[in-house]
């Protein structure tokens, strides 16, 4: 997210200087090599001291860490923004930074399950919805930058209080990973009587299960940090199985029908 | 399907002639256009009376009704294959067949939620693998002929038993779409509360609901020729479920990242 975020930036000059902070030396001078960034640092203080804008892109739970002692390291004035997936936990932390920072949760809708700097493509967020949940105490100013921010790398920004897009992430985002998970383990579970199984599995099975193969600890952050709203969905997803087991087991294939058409209708609408 | 196989036939000249056989003209004259046919009809009797090699390529239902009135309309020896993704009730169909004819049931693993003519691509059967499930009746001979059908397509013929080909069905295609479906279903009611759910939507939930876009008449069909299979398939699916809920609520964290760590690992490595 990190790497693309920059090489996006970069290939449209949009900022005066990029300035990549990793862990790794050898990340950041790929990334200059890329021309993704002008400057690297392994030393975050270093990276962020002269910044009019920071934005975090790390799991969400390292952001939160990073949040609790960045507000020093910052210039007044400087804008803290972050690509999180859940919201509520980011801008609670957020809450606790010193005055003289600006901070702007934000969460571009453009998730893949590969990561690292060698998958950046700077057209990732290209007409994707990216998500801004400001606290009260940001300035209009700050907004404004993270507005620029945002359209510089070719997205459409979207305002939200965290609450609501946690509650709405976990639908359309969390949802769709626990469902692929359950269906791999039901499935794994299943082809363990006769593992010929995975001999047949073909597109159907690969694109509905592909969310399961992402990163599990970037997950559990996000899971962890929603877990209301997800249980919520998955409850939902039980009753929607319970369904379609009941037309089953009682050979009501009017209503079945009803129930896979509703399905289709909507898959349609959404994706025209 | 028919599309498909005709015009990878057609591209590796392995028949001497393909006669397509369709309700509408226009469907014949495209597909003669294109040179996926030598000749066309919309006449059955006329179209498979001189027939090696038949092929039908509709839905289930439409399979199993077809084989009951085709077998007068064959020459002695005929292969009569099928393409329907579910094999008990058409290779029973099959089991009437007139003694002159020899059945073999197939399936190809290489569904795709589009249909019609203009979707054919003669690569689609491509490195696929392509069941078939021969009955005891069926001679070497018919069955050699099959598999060299299945070859000259570039597919990997499998020998199955129609009964276990449904079964292992049942887990990674029927399940990935009653999961699917059950997915759209579970994020319509919950966004029904709020509908800007649907502009968040990125590649997750489209790939993870994508085979809910299917006909609905194409899988009412496998469906109920395969209704024991299936009803296993999503009670398992609901346990996993089930215990995804179960730690959420329980606050089972080791045990959460326990059950995504098996999904990842099985999913990387079927698809590696």
């Amino acid at each position: 997210m990190g790497g693309s975020l920059a090489a996006a930036l970069a290939s449209t000059r949009a900022c005066r200087r990029i300035v990549g902070v990793a862990r790794r030396r050898s990340t950041l001078a790929t990334a200059r090599a890329w021309r993704f960034i002008d400057e690297g640092t392994t030393d975050l203080a270093e990276g962020v001291g002269h910044a009019d804008v920071v934005v975090l892109c790390t799991p969400v739970n390292d952001i939160i860490a990073k949040i609790k002692g960045i507000g020093a390291l910052l210039k007044p004035g400087c804008v803290l923004m972050d690509v999180g997936s859940t919201k509520r936990a980011i801008c609670a932390a957020m809450e606790t930074l010193p005055e003289h920072v600006q901070p702007v949760g934000g969460h571009p809708m453009c998730g893949k399950e590969t990561s690292g700097l060698t998958m950046a493509e700077p057209s990732l967020y290209q007409d994707k919805v990216f998500v801004l949940t400001p606290l009260e105490r940001t300035s209009p100013q700050a907004l404004g930058l993270a507005y620029e921010l945002v359209q510089a790398v070719g997205a459409r920004p979207l305002l939200l209080d965290p609450a609501r897009h946690d509650r709405l992430v976990a639908i359309i985002s969390h949802l769709p990973y626990m469902m692929a998970v359950a269906l791999v383990n039901a499935a794994d579970a299943l082809a363990r009587q006769d593992p010929l199984a995975w001999t047949l599995a073909a597109g159907g099975f690969r694109d509905t299960s592909r969310v399961a193969g992402g990163s599990v600890p970037m997950m559990m952050d996000i899971l962890l940090t929603n877990r209301e709203p997800v249980l919520g969905t998955l409850c939902q997803a039980r009753e929607q199985i319970d369904k379609l087991i009941n037309c089953l087991e009682r050979g009501d294939d009017v209503e079945l029908q009803a129930l896979l058409e509703a399905a289709r209708r909507r898959r349609t609408e959404v994706y025209r």
